[in-house]
């Protein structure tokens, strides 16, 4: 763990982040410049959140396959949009086993182009399709200025790729897999998000439509969480990714692509943390509860010891995860280093509690004696599974207004550059790319998407030119 | 799935086992040479035993975190074995982001730089140690003569990297890791092994000590299926990774490193498949059970389909891992394609086992009507999972079979020659490296591992020499 002081959030939110992902034990740097670390802590994290993915995308039917990191470079250059949006990025190998490659291979940006590929091969008639595969794997871009799992060299994701007979399937698809991701979000990570439709100049690199989720950094800036992309048939006329129909007439399949990537772990940093450290959603926590023993002696320890493993078996027993932290330190050093790494639940057992038959239990999201309170040992399982309920509800709520205290509705372009200091703003916007970048070069804020919900009926005036606009845009500084 | 024919085992292994490759579809090519996409079945196989070994590693104490593919290429040539032994194999990315690197990286070959990098800054006490973490992830060596699953420029492994403070608890995690494997060899995939340590010459580039586990194929071939080794205080030494101990003496640590990858598959499609395709060891099977409905017209399915339905929630209910196949394909077609794949067991239901509230049942390591049985539908579910164990253990049964019948002891050096024609020779040897490399040159035969069982209580003569011998080799042609 790294030594260095934690500054408070309001002081420096960039400093306190970066400080609070080597504090908290998530990730340290990598030897070779923008390269991350996934400490086991944070790992622990991203399995959680792997597996409540995977069981969602398991369900609708998706497999699990592994492509290769290497795709020739000439793949890349198929697809016209893609090349541009990727060419600048990409790492390339130029040697192999010794010698110079005939020709070099790049380290995979995304995988369309490959899969693409392989899709071309495998696909033949409408009995193949859909065809719906996802892979976890890491992606290589190569990018200047890094953040621990907000921008790194490499990174770690979930690339899902399904192709399709029809448009309309693939954008039910599209839209399902976004649908998926909130759920995670708000009902695992505890983290509200809008649902929205990029516009044509945020869009994916190869995409016909572009769909994100949306989520307010403690900042009051906004994280792009997660995409899921409608492609069209670029990429099925790009490599050829033709099927049968049912009257035996070749067509191009409609295809999609979605991910979901370590971003999602800077996200919850960006949330939920206070100055004290992290505050893991009680969910996808790799510890949810963390017993400390109190004894200053050791028949004090005697005492204590066995109540404080009947209380880890009932919990382990109920599902809880949950850990005994018997290290030769204080209870005031463990205290800060669990407040640090934000386990939800503390719970402490002295000599006092084992008599009285009871233990305390400290919230993590509420400091202080207001969140500390004394329960009976019977039970104990029910009751913590309960409050890990309620600091669930706790942790979202407390997100949900923060941000809905922080998007505003400015009634002309100079509230609305005032709102940009901080927070989001719900805008009418005419379409157009020109707006658009006006209005990013005045405020540095972008459109982050349309929101697919709550649009107003009735049709308004672009916020920033004052044509006719018939939906509202979500407009924000980003990450 | 690939049209190609299957030809027979005994005609041409070699053929036999590309063609079954991609025939079960547990594997394809990938565009750029040598490297390899594992389809969704053969994926959905690596998942199962992924997490055989996972749950093991963390019983046993280990993390996994995420460490970074690129590697400083000044990293490799740290530890004097290591960059002998890897350099020629090397994947070099020269340029990124547009511009040539100052310093080349590398993608990794294996993680023990990296990881010796990171070590020696995160221990600084005894209190740090041991420090046990494993990585699930894929490395790139740049092979020349590559083949599916056996040898690809890409693979998917495991890696655990352990840091102890003293010799003694480095080795016996050494062996602890290599009995892990040998149990999810025997007791999931019902492959016997043999356990040894290896040669000087066959050691890993680094090690002080490597153990492997060696199964024989169905051509008499060796396959190292694993390997553990003890790496002494050699990257210790190379990346200055020490610890205080309790005197407040300033000692480097001892580490070990172990891996376990996709040959695995390999050694499960030669160990166990025939000449009608695959055949899934029951515990790591992606279906354990294909149920295929019998039925003529819409008044049979209307008939069988609920019986068909009910097996298959029982099953389910019970965790056996069940598909049904609906296609519109004869029942022959289906019974063709599942035997290709290997599933263990078939559960056939047509109007008349409705009638007699039985099903046919036929085993997949059993052919024709000696597999075949008719079973009641009460208790299905009980009389799977039996199934399921008695195929487990005759696939082992028939593996030990062949292998021991094929495990030579031979007189003197010209039946150890004829011996090396097929299978193993288990023999004394004295352990000089000159010795082993006319063995290889005049035979073809390397030795695979000094077994750590059933070593003979007597020396005797090398077999080779006729010199003074300890202990006994296991010799082989290998993969």
């Amino acid at each position: 763990m790294s030594d260095q002081k934690l500054v408070s959030r309001s002081e420096d939110f960039s400093e306190w982040y970066n400080t609070l992902c080597l504090r908290a034990d998530l990730a340290d740097y990598g030897p070779v410049r923008g390269t991350m670390i996934v400490k086991p802590y944070g790992w622990a994290l991203w399995e959680n959140v792997t597996a409540a993915l995977d069981k969602r995308f398991k369900a609708t039917g998706h497999l699990n396959a592994g492509f290769p990191m290497f795709i020739p470079k000439s793949f890349i250059e198929k697809e016209k949009k893609h090349v541009e949006g990727f060419a600048p990025e990409l790492a390339v190998v130029t040697h192999g086993g010794g010698e110079e490659l005939e020709e070099p291979v790049v380290v995979r940006p995304t995988s369309e182009t490959i899969i693409g590929h392989a899709y071309a091969k495998w696909i033949k008639s409408y009995r193949d399709l859909p065809l719906l595969i996802n892979l976890w794997n890491s992606v290589v871009r190569w990018e200047m200025r890094t953040k621990l799992f907000l921008r790194t060299l490499e990174f770690y994701w979930q690339e899902g790729h399904t192709a399709h007979a029809t448009y309309e399937e693939a954008q039910a698809e599209t839209i399902q897999m976004l649908n998926i991701y909130a759920d995670v979000y708000e009902n695992e990570a505890a983290i509200p998000v809008y649902r929205g439709r990029k516009s044509a100049s945020e869009r994916f690199a190869g995409a016909d439509e572009t769909y994100s989720l949306e989520a307010m950094m403690g900042d009051g800036k906004a994280l792009q969480s997660c995409t899921s992309h409608n492609l069209g048939q670029n990429f099925a006329k790009a490599f050829e990714i033709k099927y049968l129909d049912k009257n035996n007439q070749l067509q191009y399949c409609w295809t999609t692509s979605w991910g979901f990537s370590t971003r999602f772990i800077g996200a919850l940093i960006m949330v939920h943390g206070d100055d004290q450290g992290l505050i893991m959603p009680p969910r996808l926590a790799p510890y949810q509860v963390v017993i400390v023993p109190i004894a200053k002696n050791d028949a004090e320890k005697e005492k204590v010891m066995p109540v404080v493993d009947r209380i880890r078996s009932e919990l382990a027993a109920a599902d809880v995860r949950v850990k005994v932290d018997e290290r030769d330190e204080t209870p005031g050093f463990k205290y800060n280093d669990w407040e640090m790494r934000g386990v939800p639940l503390r719970i402490e057992v002295g000599p006092k509690d084992v008599e009285k038959g009871s233990v305390a239990m400290a919230r993590r999201d509420v400091p202080g004696r207001e969140g500390k309170s004394f329960v009976s040992q019977s039970g104990i399982a029910d009751t913590v599974k309960a409050m890990l309920d309620t600091i669930h509800k706790a942790l979202y709520d407390r997100a949900l207004k923060m941000r809905d205290e922080n998007t505003h509705d400015p009634k002309d372009y100079a509230e609305f550059k005032n709102a940009m200091e901080k927070g989001f703003a719900l805008s009418y916007w005419c379409g157009e790319a020109e707006c658009e970048a006006k209005i990013k070069e005045e405020t540095k804020a972008t459109t982050r998407c349309i929101p697919l919900d709550g649009q107003p009926d009735v049709a308004g005036k672009c916020i920033h030119c004052g044509k006719a606009a018939k939906e509202k845009a979500l407009f924000a500084k980003a990450y």
